[in-house]
């Protein structure tokens, strides 16, 4: 009978926590191939060797510990947002880490640990994973930077010494992420384990008004094509216009704005920004999108503005694996009657894209008010390891 | 009898506009203290002498060239905006010197040139009239930083070795800068010159709005304190309230934004920007004042946005010199009858600070569809030429 060890996975928890501590709570500062990244893949590359696993980089810095034969995947990404957490990624690479010890000790059963690369997205969105499983060509993640100018071929280059082949994926017979839930549902309910119906799906673009720079002392009000005023109008006519459309699920996000030529003294001569939006109904989405097209193409022809769209990127609404997600559901309610749920995900995870290789299901804990991608980013200890518990009890049910 | 050269004059603007010159219509770039800045001073010093004036340079980079005894000074600024026009401040200094060349040749009156620098703010506002005028201390100056974070300390710097002291402004009568009018209201009406009755007053300010940075896919709408939102909110309540205060001729500008962390996938946990206001009334600037305050205090409330006000910057509203505005009203009329009119100004100028040291005074002519400080900042050649002949016309008149 596998059993895991709280104590040695909570330490091992603050030891990766220590690469790129931010000095601010447990805040973490650990992009993709920073220092901080490369030395806390170094320092994990040596558990999972302690752990009796096989050492394997794959070329875009996904880190594997493979376990002999036929195996189930567990883990997540450690590289962090610019500002992020101590637990959103890692969480998931070391819970792996810590099962895949206490299979190890049991004599089974096997089980893989990994840390992908770049979820974070440095470069692009959940990199690695999506590389892995053929959504991304690799050609087309070289050519992506990040906004220095830095680009992924030349961020992998730091990783070619150590790097093999990809890993084939026929050798898993599923993958479980465990993650931080970085919403607030359940920690306002007081509950320990979320186990995911879907992750929802996601679209992004950005969209350009363009105005007529001028002069702000001496260009009257009623003269103005001013493309920040043109911003805030679509911003009001599409929080409206949603209204009608949303579930309580549903969110949407201007999280990036950028004016030209940006100065106090000049009425702004383009306004490009942001617009993300997630939803678990594709159709839904598409309405969404309808609308979002509609109104800032009204709000330029109104205010007399140039609109163009960006790419629209983005990733289906996925359901989880029903074998995996049983399994959860069964740990759940040993480890912690009454204080779970089923849920969907509002974030991307690594299993989005790994869904497309193999079974994969995922597993929450609450978010200490709902708080991540962010310094402040924290969950109760003694909620980790419940989740901990409930995803080594689905392993040992799936045998 | 005076008699200015329109062919040297225009020749002249052209000459200059090479310098710096951005290869997009007639644009400039020319910041101050950039190389084309200095090559373009270090030109017009040539001409200066050329004229018979004695060239000098201040500490802070303002180029005179003086007539013998009591002189009327006459001028602008030959440094542009980042992406600015060949006519902003071009234009006077230009103007200035073909009429001490023409006054030269006319054996008087005594006409000096000044090009100030750095009115466009790449360290402050109207930097270098600024210091001279007493009105911005030379060591809080120098710890003005631009963009870069290069002080003006460090920028001024390269002129230290032909600069002399500040000149004494007591050796003029007066102050005349002729300037592009940067709105559209001559050109709207045909007409070919502006008499600047006063220069209106400004307010300028930076806001800060505090949420709470969060996961863009995770965080429920009603759970969000987006800062960007509150942006838009106080925007669009203030744009209500002021429209039963303001003037047809009252502005006011958001021209800078900054959100953090700025990433599509995260909820803006700040927002920082520009507010900025013009009214020739000061008690009308200080009612707006009042209504930007109570509305960002309303809108960061009702938000639950933490909320901070950065210094409020300003000058008052300056009427200009009763005696030079009549000689310029008497050369507008008889060079161009019934194509003039009296003026406010409603940007800022170096004749702001100079009216702090002696009587000041400003005409304009017409800005093409109203458009500056963008590179497609023009005027009609023959309106550039009557603006010539009335400033001219004053200079003779002022004897």
């Amino acid at each position: 009978m596998m059993q895991v060890n709280p104590e040695r996975f909570l330490a091992d928890l603050h030891r990766l926590r220590a690469f790129g501590a931010a000095g601010v709570g447990r805040g973490v500062v650990r992009p993709a191939f920073s220092e901080a990244d490369l030395a806390a893949r170094t320092w994990l590359a040596g558990e999972m060797r302690a752990a009796g696993l096989a050492v394997h980089v794959d070329p875009v810095g996904n880190l594997f510990g493979l376990a002999e034969g036929r195996s189930i995947l567990l883990g997540s990404h450690t590289d962090s947002q610019p500002e992020g957490g101590w637990l959103d990624g890692a969480l998931g690479v070391i819970a792996a880490l810590e099962i895949a010890r206490a299979a190890q000790d049991a004599g089974g059963p096997p089980v893989s640990v990994v840390s992908f690369q770049d979820e974070e997205g440095r470069f692009g969105v959940t990199t690695g994973s999506a590389i892995w499983a053929g959504m991304l060509a690799l050609d087309d993640a070289d050519r992506q930077t990040d906004r220095d100018g830095v680009s992924f071929a030349e961020a992998r280059a730091a990783i070619a010494g150590e790097a093999g082949e990809f890993v084939d994926p026929g050798q898993f017979s599923g993958f479980i992420e465990m993650h931080i839930e970085q919403g607030p549902w359940l920690y306002e309910a007081g509950e320990a384990v979320g186990v995911v119906t879907d992750i929802v799906g996601i679209r992004d673009m950005r969209i350009t008004l363009e105005g007529e720079q001028n002069h702000a002392g001496t260009t009257p009000m009623h003269r103005r094509r001013d493309a920040f005023q043109g911003l805030a109008r679509f911003n009001a006519l599409l929080n409206e216009r949603l209204a009608g459309v949303v579930t309580p699920q549903t969110v949407w996000t201007i999280g990036h704005v950028r004016l030209h030529p940006d100065a106090h003294s000049i009425v702004p001569g383009r306004a490009t920004f942001s617009m993300q939006w997630r939803d678990g109904d594709a159709g839904r989405l598409a309405r969404m999108e309808e609308i979002i097209r509609d109104t800032a193409a009204e709000v330029a022809r109104e205010m007399g503005l140039g609109l163009s769209f960006g790419d629209l990127l983005g990733l289906e609404p996925m359901p989880t694996d029903a074998r995996l997600r049983e399994a959860l559901c069964g740990a759940a309610e040993a480890v912690a009657p009454g204080r779970w749920r089923q849920m969907p995900s509002g974030a991307l995870h690594d299993a989005t894209n790994v869904a497309r290789l193999m079974p994969s299901a995922m597993l929450f804990v609450p978010s200490i008010d709902g708080i991540s991608h962010a310094f402040a980013e924290d969950t109760a200890e003694a909620d980790l390891v419940v989740g901990l518990e409930v995803l080594a009890g689905a392993v040992a049910r799936l045998g």
